[in-house]
C-alpha cells in the first residue's frame, strides 16, 4: 500500500519513518530536490501545481495526504477528480485552515471561543476594525500565513499606517491581541471508521512567531476536557480523517482558539517517544481505516525545536535520555532543522532536563 | 555521513530507520532486489562477494557495518584494504562468530562457561565425541548455522548414523544438549571511544530453532551481573565497536554461553519501544563514536516474532499498545516477516497481553 504525500518536509519525513514499520510505502511530491522526506522516500520533483506529477501521485497511491497547510486546494481536487485517489484529511478542512476568515466563522458557528476579529480589505476597513476591536491587535493576511509570517502587531493607532503598507496588498483580518497566560494545543485523530483518539494537551512557547518548546501533558484536567470538546466538534463537522490540531490561548481559565492545522503538528513531535502511539502513526492509521493507537503519555515530555542550525550531535547526545531528530536540512537562520525530545518520569525531572538543554543550546525560552 | 550495510535484511532496515533521525544516510548491499532494507534505503544489488560493489560501498561510506553473521570475512577485508573505510563491528569478531570452534575456544579462554564440546571431522571422531560428551547431544556445522539450521540432535547412539549422513560433508562440532531451565541473551554496545552500555537481560523462547518470544527485563539481578560480566570480557577482548549479543542457557542458576552474534539481535527488538535508546540507535552511535544512549527499560516488554506470514494489521493493531513491525517481506513458511512489541508498566500486565497476542496468533510459545 502506497501513501502519497504532497509536500516532503520534516512532517512528511516523520510520517514515512512512522509508516515503514506498518509495511507502508510512500511517494512524495515537492518542489525541492533535497526535501527532508525525499531523503527517506521516493520523490516526485516539481511544483505543487504540476498536473502531470499530481496525476502520477494519484495513479500510484491508494491515499494521498499532505504535510503543508498551504498546498493548493485545486491541486488536491485534481487528484481526486481524475484518478479517484482518496485525499485525507478532507480538502474542505484544508481550505478552511487556509482562510483565516472561514476558520474564524467556523469556530464561531461551532461554539468554539475565538478572538474578536474583522475582515479587512481596505485601509478604511482597517481603521474601523481597529476602532471596533481596539488596541493592541494583530493584522494578518487571510491566507498563506505560517510560523508568524504575514502578521503585524499594532500597539498604538500610529502603527496602522505601517501595518497597512506592509500587508495591504492582499485580503486581511484584524484581531485582538490576547494577553494570554499561556498557549496550548490539542492534537487528535479521527479515522475513516469514525474512531476518535485525542492526545494529552500540549503547553507551547513561541519566540518570534516560531514554536520553541512544547511540554506535555500540560495544564489542569478542565483545560484538557474543554480543548478535547472543541477539537471533537471540528473533527465531527468535517467528518475528518487524520490528525487535526487546534492552538489556543489560555486566559483566566478560558481557552480561546487561535487557529487550526489540518495535519500532524510541530507541537506533537513529543509523541514519537512520549506517547504510546505517535501522531505520525495515528495519522496513517486514521487515513487508512486501521484501529487508532493509544494516545496516553508515557511520562512527562519536553520537545525543543532546533532552529537555524543543529548543535553537534556528540554534544546533545551526551545528555542522558535525549532523542535527536535531524531533518536533513541545510542550516539557515530561522529554519526548523531538527528537534530534541526528553521523556522523564516526573514533570520536575522533565523541567530540569529541558532547562539544561535550553541553556546548552543558548535558547532563551522559559518552561511553560 | 553515510553508513554502509552489507546485508539489507530486517536488521539493516531497522538500523536505517533508527539512523535517519540522527541525520545519517545509508547504502546497502544485498543479493536480493526486494530486501527489507532496500525498501527504505538505497541498495547496491549484487553478491556479497562482488568486488566492484564492495569497492563502491567502501568509496561512498565513512563506515561499513553488516546485518548478517554469514557475510564473507574476505569481502569485508577487501573494503578496508582497498578503500580505507572503517568496518564495525571488528572483522575478527565476525570471523570468530562464524566458526563455532573458535567461538567455544574464546569462551573458554575468557572464562565464560560454555557447553562441553568436541570438534568433529570424521565419522570416527563423532563416535569418540559422543562417547566423551555423552547423550543427548547436538551435532552442528562449524560454519553457516543460523536459526537452528545445520543442527541435528542425537538422543540415542543409533542417531549417530543419520546425523553423520545429514551433516558429515563439512567440518562439525558435537556438544552436550543442555537441559536448560530457560534461555537468556545479553545485548550491549562498546563505542569507538571505549564507552560501554549494556541492556537488561532478555528471556527468550525458541520453537523449531527460531526465536518466538522475548521478555525483558528478565531474571534475577545475579543473572544480569553474570551475563554483563561475560559480555564485557568479549567486548574488551575484541576492542569491539557496535552491538554484541551473547545467548546463554540457564541451568541451576549457572549461565552457559551458547553462542555470540556480532550484531544487533532479534532478542533486542523490544528495545525500539521498550528501552530509553534502541539497540539499533546504540549500534550506530557506537560505530560512529557518538555518546551511547541510556539502555534502561521503560517498562516490561514482550516481543513476539511473526513467522511465515503477517496477521491482518487491522486485527493486531486493535490490541491496545501493540507496536507492529512489518519487514516488507513476501510470506514464506518459517520466515521471519515481522514482529510485535508490547510495553506494560508491570510484568503481570505484560504477560497477560503477550498471552492474548499469542492466542490470537495461534502461536504455542509459553511465557518464559
Amino acid at each position: 500500500m502506497t501513501v502519497g504525500i504532497v509536500g516532503a518536509g520534516q512532517l512528511g519525513r516523520m510520517l514515512a519513518l512512522a509508516g515503514y514499520p506498518l509495511g507502508l510505502d510512500f511517494l512524495c511530491l515537492d518542489p525541492s530536490r533535497d526535501a527532508p522526506a525525499g531523503q527517506v522516500a521516493p520523490l516526485l520533483h516539481g511544483a505543487f501545481t504540476d498536473r502531470r506529477l499530481l496525476a502520477r501521485l494519484g495513479q500510484r497511491c491508494e491515499v494521498v495526504t499532505f504535510d503543508w497547510e498551504n498546498v493548493p486546494v485545486t491541486s488536491l481536487r485534481s487528484i481526486t477528480r481524475s484518478h479517484g485517489a482518496r485525499i485525507a484529511p478532507p480538502v474542505a478542512a484544508l481550505a478552511t485552515g487556509q482562510d483565516r476568515v472561514a476558520e474564524k466563522r467556523l469556530f464561531e458557528r461551532l461554539g468554539i471561543p475565538t478572538t474578536r476579529w474583522r475582515a479587512v480589505s481596505s485601509r478604511m476597513q482597517l481603521e474601523h476594525a481597529v476602532e471596533a476591536i481596539g488596541l493592541p491587535g494583530v493584522l494578518k493576511t487571510r491566507r498563506f500565513g505560517y510560523d508568524g509570517k504575514g502578521q503585524v502587531v499594532l500597539r498604538v493607532a500610529a502603527d496602522t499606517e505601517a501595518a497597512w503598507r506592509a500587508l495591504g496588498n492582499v485580503p486581511l483580518l484584524y484581531e485582538e491581541l490576547v494577553p494570554f497566560d499561556c498557549e496550548v494545543s490539542i492534537i487528535g485523530a479521527r479515522s475513516t471508521r469514525g474512531e476518535l483518539a485525542i492526545y494529552p494537551l500540549c503547553g507551547n512557547v513561541h519566540g518570534a512567531g516560531v514554536l520553541r518548546l512544547t511540554c506535555a501533558p500540560f495544564g489542569p484536567a478542565r483545560w484538557q476536557t474543554l480543548a478535547a470538546r472543541y477539537l471533537t466538534r471540528l473533527l465531527t463537522h468535517f467528518r475528518y480523517t487524520g490528525i487535526l490540531t487546534v492552538e489556543f490561548f489560555v486566559r483566566g481559565g478560558r481557552l480561546i482558539a487561535n487557529e487550526m492545522a489540518p495535519r500532524v503538528h510541530n507541537s506533537g513531535h513529543w509523541t514519537i517517544e512520549g506517547a504510546a502511539t505517535s501522531q505520525f502513526e495515528n495519522h496513517l492509521r486514521a487515513i487508512l481505516g486501521l484501529p487508532l493507537g493509544a494516545t496516553r503519555a508515557l511520562g512527562h515530555s519536553a520537545m525543543i525545536n532546533l532552529i537555524g542550525q543543529l548543535p553537534a550531535p556528540s554534544k546533545v547526545l551526551s545528555v542522558e535520555g535525549v532523542h535527536l531528530h535531524d531533518y536533513g536540512k541545510e542550516p539557515r537562520p530561522g529554519r526548523k532543522v531538527g528537534h530534541l525530545t526528553v521523556v522523564e518520569p516526573t514533570a520536575r525531572a522533565r523541567d530540569a532536563r529541558a532547562r539544561r538543554l535550553l541553556a546548552d543550546l543558548a535558547v532563551s525560552a522559559r518552561i511553560p
